[in-house]
């Protein structure tokens, strides 16, 4: 069973009416919490640990995935309600990139962990605030080129989940078997139930033939990573599916948003579990709907998926920098981040080359999966020279 | 006619037995010039005006072509009848390459001309000092692989040209139709005739057709642009042939060697024509002769020809520089001469990458002719910001 049209024009017309109704007037119980811990390996040597992906402005439009996530939820949210997650080390570049954040909305891990306490974190200390808070997670990385369409679903998601005592996923309607996505697999009842669907299964990410037979069920959908919950619903889920780590969280309900919130979390994050929020919770509860969409949306995973959503020109090049000479070359990804570095590039095809201030990458575009590797190769041979 | 392995042996018996008699005792003499005026734009964004080709380790040995030309030249005359002329603006650059060079050794021109004018000049400022001087006249820029045979046969031929009112040029036995190289069509009486041969024409660089019919023939060696003479066998050449030019450089013999010499020739050169020796006179004397020989030769023109003479590694890839990661490449040229760099390589096959402190060129090795509009390409986008 696919999802039409028609549906999405009744879901939209739906939110429309209603946000008529509420127009600015973000409603003060949305919440979103831009989850930012990721260290990017994937996008070396653009991104490095000192400066990941999402405060790059990966896409070439002047603004970094941060500031385009934040401006995104400052439609949805008030600006005040917006949370950004991530290791403390990335508090001065979050500072930078976003002038009208206070420091009440950062909220500092102490170590790199993985969603699951960062969700419980970033919920016990929302909750503790306002306790009929609804909130959305999302990653601080993603694409989303249809903002309209994801505002309104957003807004509509809220407002569901305000009502009821589920955990909301967005999934995205798949347009190729891609085997770098999880899928979510649902169940409609009829043609005229109107989302969200329940959610039977989540799978990791498939080989190209199950990624296929996923497509083909028109069951299937992205796993996007965002999620929307009231405050109350995941904290009974955590507390139904990962007590211990409930247990350790609502210890500190007291001094969330005091003073005494950082020594807390100081001495309380390294007893959690590095698990993910997928594992820990959304693929154990019962709870689960989905909302499929399509949002012109990309998880911008590798150097293939960037190429595929930037903007080409007549030679199908993606090129950005002010120091580029390109002749005779074509599908091609040049990323010139030293400016200082002039960068001939003449006759070749299908390859990658990225350069910054320490390193430059030439890759053959069907290799860009190898970055690992190739990261691990200049570790081993240069130990930490050029990280 | 061809010349057979039994002919060098010949002269290079001839040539070791009259060493003999001489050995340790280089003829005070004989002189070489070594002209080092070359801008070397073909290897950009390597060698640049600043610090043209033959200031460069261009063959990755440690040791530049003009000291490798040098220091060859060592072992066939007196270290002080070595003369480098080339414009003064390198003269800080020999002297930083060549610690032993005295200021007599340099003969500084005050602008860029080309061969005609640099050979009258120096050839008077020797002939000035030692009326029985013998010369070879050299590029400073070419590959010599077969040092042994090299020395032997310039040796020999000082010899010869001190004897003979000849112009003696090297021709290289060629290999395949090359059609960068200009050629020296030559006439031996018979298979038991000695060289030097007489030469009955010069060719300018020819197409492949033609190249393909010289090499068919036998009668045809590749133009080196070695050539040895008496000091009065080519002051003759040059005022039957250019008798304008000789007539300046004769108005200098009084202050050739005195602190008036540079004085005198800052006014002369500008008057000059400049022309190339081959044209200027080696095309027009009837008493050139050539010596055949394999050298181990290139006059290393361009990126590929580098290529083809530097030793490659099981990839058959050459790789210079010591911040370099390469993976599953091959057939590739990749310099790396800004160390502060690190380069990643991985995929790529028939290219050529060099990269320098101020710009990186990644070239299809089919497109190494291409330099020049690639600097041209640069020049007009970017002016002087990165020449």
């Amino acid at each position: 069973m696919t999802f039409t049209e028609k549906d999405y024009i009744n879901i939209i017309s739906y939110s429309y009416i209603r946000n008529a109704f509420s127009m600015n007037t973000l409603n003060q119980n949305h919440y979103a919490v831009i989850m930012a811990g990721g260290v990017g390996s994937r996008f070396w040597p653009w991104s490095t640990k000192d400066c990941p992906k999402q405060f790059l402005d990966i896409m070439g439009t002047g603004e970094t995935l941060l500031q385009l996530t934040y401006n995104r939820f400052k439609k949805i949210v008030p600006e005040n309600n917006i949370y950004i997650i991530t290791n403390k080390a990335y508090d001065g570049l979050i500072r930078q990139q976003l002038n009208s954040i206070t420091s009440k909305q950062i909220i500092a891990e102490p170590m790199a962990m993985n969603t699951a306490p960062c969700v419980a974190y970033a919920n016990a200390k929302i909750q503790a605030e306002n306790p009929n808070a609804v909130c959305i997670f999302a990653p601080s990385d993603h694409l989303v080129l249809k903002e309209d369409v994801f505002v309104t679903l957003m807004t509509e998601a809220l407002q569901h989940a305000s009502q009821h005592d589920q955990l909301l996923t967005i999934g995205i309607q798949p347009n190729r078997p891609d085997t770098g996505y999880g899928y979510i697999q649902y169940h409609r009842e009829n043609d005229h139930q109107i989302p969200p669907f329940k959610v039977k299964t989540f799978t990791e990410k498939p080989n190209i033939e199950l990624a296929q037979t996923f497509v083909d069920s028109g069951e299937f959908l992205w796993n996007a990573g965002i999620f929307t919950w009231s405050c109350k619903a995941i904290q009974k889920a955590i507390q139904t599916h990962q007590p211990d780590m409930a247990a350790l969280f609502e210890d500190g309900m007291d001094v969330y948003n005091t003073p005494d919130e950082a020594a807390f979390i100081e001495k309380t994050y390294p007893l959690c579990k590095s698990n993910s929020i997928d594992y820990a919770i959304m693929e154990k509860a019962d709870n689960v709907q989905v909302i499929p969409a399509d949002l012109g949306w990309s998880d911008l995973g590798t150097w293939k998926s960037l190429f595929d959503v930037r903007e080409k020109n007549e030679q199908h090049n993606v090129i950005q920098g002010n120091s580029n000479i390109v002749m005779n070359t074509s599908q091609s990804l040049i990323l010139n981040q030293d400016q200082s570095k002039l960068l001939v590039v003449n006759g070749l095809d299908n390859v990658m080359i990225v350069q910054t201030e320490n390193a430059i990458l030439i890759c053959n575009m069907d290799r860009e999966q190898e970055v690992k590797q190739m990261v691990n190769e200049v570790k081993a041979k240069f130990k930490d020279r050029f990280s």
